[in-house]
């Protein structure tokens, strides 16, 4: 799902959601991607300032109810404020019967205004069975660093669904990054970004679905659309089987040259 | 320098070699890299049993004085056998007086091939200053490996000559892995392959130099060229500006993570 989002407008959001979702089953999807902190809207210093973290469990139960009702899985992202008191940017996994299968928080925060509002998490992505595929999530900005792909791929992921928010201006990123990233980790990466302006922000659209073999299975324009892409159960094992990236890595060796 | 070799035709491929100095001088280029293992051909087990290895002093001799004479910088990829007799696949900067500036062996081997007749060797890429530039070198299947470039970039590389002996098929390499290794770690990459048929392998031809934005500033067609581009003494320094990816890793996490 690329679409734009309307800045703390959590009813017009979950419409959107809701109807994407509906129109998403009925072709026969089995999960929907949706853009960075989406159901809220992508402005970090109003959020941290205006958004009351105690409504955001009922924004959950709506956004599983989404999901049941129309029986898909669903990819979102939404604030979650931890035990402590840090604000975080989250993404959330749950299956078409509206349980949640995955948690995953942002490691890498991008610029100033996401430093201010939000605090860095520290866990790397985890992985989980889904639809009989291994799926784990990272957020925006995460992808754009090899490393953080690489430890969803050595955790066992052959899918990878990333919610982001990238600006216009960073063609390059889905463009080339994405690309490699899915080859170089041989992996399915779908990579659901925002459209148009909010917050002043003008998004680029372009969101992608590459294959293990660094194809485009799918890539949208810069306005809101719901981009699909069937994907090859045994793609992943193929792609390893052909060039052995992930076994022909040298770690031992990465850790003595200090990265 | 993009060419087909003579397998074991060392004055054949140093005559290719030395035309290319001098055309690639005359154009005003400040270097030359060539693709891996060109002065004795592409040809692992070949080389290793009929590779006399006590010519190749005089090789990199024959090499030096191609450089000096044309007063060009030369990157040129021959085997070396170490001390403890293990061959490796090595890579070898020289500056415009012919003066070695920067040698490096290949850390990640291809194919049964390169695995039965050489060693992989364990030493991290190492940076010279070379013309102004921060200059290092990996080799082939090595630049596949975002690891080998991090490394590279984290000891301050802006400049990478990549040899390489890359088959036809794998055009994503240098279409998508290559653009995305100079925009994630932020630095020029000049990847020089063969063309061509050497012992049975066909090469894809298709060098690239990719820039730390991500662009393509020179590709290469299938056959035999010498391929130009201009690099920017500040581009480095400018792209980890708009985005500072180096900067901005958490080296600690991924270690932490097991990666």
């Amino acid at each position: 799902m690329q679409a734009n989002a309307r800045v703390l407008d959590v009813d017009a959001n979950c419409a959107a959601l809701d109807a994407a979702a509906q129109a998403a089953a009925a072709d026969g999807a089995a999960v929907l991607v949706t853009p960075e902190l989406f159901p809220v809207g992508y402005a970090p210093l109003r959020l941290r300032t205006d958004l009351d973290p105690s409504g955001l469990p009922a924004i959950r139960e709506t956004l599983s109810g989404i999901a049941r009702r129309h029986g898909i899985g669903l990819a979102y992202s939404l604030p979650a404020v931890t035990d402590r008191g840090n604000w975080h940017i989250t993404s959330t996994l749950v299956d078409a019967t509206g349980t949640e299968l995955l948690n995953y928080a942002k490691v890498h925060l991008f610029g100033d205004g996401e430093r201010e509002a939000f605090s860095p998490a520290e866990t790397g992505p985890a992985v989980v069975d889904f639809n009989g595929f291994r799926t784990s999530m990272v957020i925006c900005y995460d992808v754009e660093f090899p490393e953080a792909v690489r430890a969803a791929a050595l955790a066992g992921a052959e899918l990878l669904l990333v919610p982001t928010a990238l600006a216009h201006g960073f063609e390059t990123v889905p463009q080339v990054l994405l690309r490699a990233r899915a080859l170089e980790s041989q992996l399915t990466i779908a990579y659901a970004n925002h459209s148009g302006n909010e917050d002043g922000c003008e998004f680029l659209g372009g969101s992608v679905i590459a294959g293990p073999d660094g194809s485009l299975l799918a890539a949208a324009g810069p306005g809101a659309e719901l981009l699909y892409a069937e994907v090859d159960p045994d793609a992943a094992r193929n792609a390893r089987g052909v060039v052995p990236y992930l076994r022909e890595r040298r770690p031992e060796l990465y850790r003595s040259w200090g990265i």
